[in-house]
């Protein structure tokens, strides 16, 4: 495919239309990832998520100017949380490029949620590893701090930075919104305002605990023990600190195995996800065929229950 | 099977166990619901959702007694938004029961939401199966307003009430978060609060508009227009408004077809989740096993794409 040559050669705006044709989920994804997929497993994927308000965009920027310093390529995907029923495209990307307009080692791109649950997309994940192919060492995928799209980051980034800032509330609220089990590190944000020295502490502590219990066994550096890194984004204090940590924990990822692990458990996601899109596919078209309807039909009026119908289905389209 | 016999006979403790094995996705699931899936399909299943702190718990309750003033079986259902890290059992069922206490028309139940997903579980969908089939004529669904649940709901529910309070924000952030979008009623909660009445107006003049716009050539009465209605549901005030609005609105949703149009899609939905639940464990089953992993291992060095294995395990798992 010529749209993937040029990609890959660093062309924007092919890498612009091929992103397209991810999120539109046409029909030349697929033939688009075989293509580039040999060149994939190189980038590290970073996730930044914490609730609103929080300055996530802007840690996320300054972070890129961070990166980019170093002269190594960044992406950034930023999941929006528009209504699954509006779909919507998003965000002021232009805007938000506009710092990094002339650096062609910067890449940023919004998604929308479309995902069929609603959280962190099919194509989210399609889009990383075209970043990735393409050569961004650092990808940073961005999610706003609604619901079920925190835990989805999981399944997608290699390590988690949660942002939070004193407003956010108290440890045990964080607990609660189980912010405390994804975070890989913590960004407390906004730390010149009162109160963030307080929420610094509590979260030293609560990671000491948790460490204490989890860890108490274990040989100190054989574990990850999460930091809590204190920026005020806005003045771009604080980030060549986050970077620092982030180049730390990748280390320490490569290191322990757990960054193999996780791609091997990501791209185990990946198949049972193609699987499950394919038979979905089929099984849609069966159920809205005349003879499927008929079939629904007989479940409606009792004559067969749900699970015999979904056997008899699943033989039929296999 | 003994226990099904018992919970049909209307012993609540059998129910109670029934629920916990759906609930722990026990084997027999299958097997209970086979067995009680003729007698379903009488129920009328309302959800009820709305933001944080607008007191849809206390709506339920007093909707509850309101139904039993008419005689009439009714379970509730509360959707616990417990991080899907902790999987946590929850609230205090025995509290929320104690009104009702005595009364056998009456079935409370909370559920974590465990989902594959995190949104409402499959588990959700089977224990409304099982009280619609242990003779409950209404089931009210809670689902706390966070994230996903509030949409999700949309797949289970009949009729979706939205509770707002005043502080629920205005018209705009409302249609933002998708509200609009699900509510068959919007209840109006605190309606005694200062702001109220601007909500109402605000919430009336959008119901206009949608109105206007998707139902300009409807003939009147042919479709349905969204309904405010009024409550200080602490008071149990509007709440018998609220129930004869609940009515109107099935009355509407079986005239217009709406509601086998609802029973046929959610049907279709379930029998989709049966053969993917299917496909994933045999799928996983397959993954972990000496040979599977080596095949995942040619993956993660790039000789075959995902898309490849997935179409090789598929035809080996089907």
């Amino acid at each position: 495919m010529e749209l993937v040559k040029k990609l890959l050669k660093g062309d924007r705006l092919s890498l612009a239309r091929a992103i397209s044709l991810i999120e539109g989920r046409d029909d030349s994804v697929r033939k688009i990832l075989d293509e580039v997929y040999h060149l994939t497993g190189q980038a590290f994927i970073i996730g930044i998520t914490g609730p609103p308000g929080a300055g996530k965009s802007t840690v996320t920027d300054k972070l890129v100017a961070e990166i980019r310093k170093k002269g190594e390529k960044v992406a950034v995907v930023a999941i929006d949380p528009s209504s699954p029923f509006t779909g919507g495209a998003i965000l002021g990307d232009r805007i938000r490029m506009q710092s990094h307009n002339a650096d062609t080692g910067v890449y940023i791109r919004s998604l929308g949620t479309r995902g069929k649950h609603g959280g962190l997309s099919k194509s989210a994940k399609d889009v990383v590893m075209l970043l990735d192919a393409a050569g961004f060492q650092w990808i940073i995928v961005e999610t706003a701090g609604v619901g079920q799209t925190e835990l989805d980051i999981l399944k997608l980034a290699h390590g988690v930075c949660v942002v939070l800032v004193p407003e956010s509330g108290d440890g045990i609220q964080m607990m609660k919104a189980g912010l405390m089990e994804i975070a890989d590190i913590f960004v407390v944000n906004k730390s010149d305002r009162p109160e963030a020295d307080k929420v610094v502490r509590e979260l030293v502590t609560m990671v000491g605990l948790g460490d204490a219990l989890k860890h108490h066994d274990d040989e100190p550096g054989s574990f990850w023990s999460v930091p809590v890194v204190k920026t005020k984004a806005t003045f771009a204090e604080g980030i060549f600190d986050l970077f620092e940590t982030i180049q730390k924990y990748k280390e320490f990822a490569v290191k322990s195995g757990k960054l193999s692990e996780k791609r091997e458990s990501f791209l185990s996601d990946e198949i049972s996800e193609i699987i499950s899109d394919k038979i979905d596919r089929k099984l849609r078209k069966k159920l809205t065929s005349d003879e499927g309807r008929k079939q629904l039909a007989e479940v409606m009026q009792k004559a067969k229950t749900p699970h015999e119908l979904a056997e008899k289905l699943l033989k039929e389209i296999t």
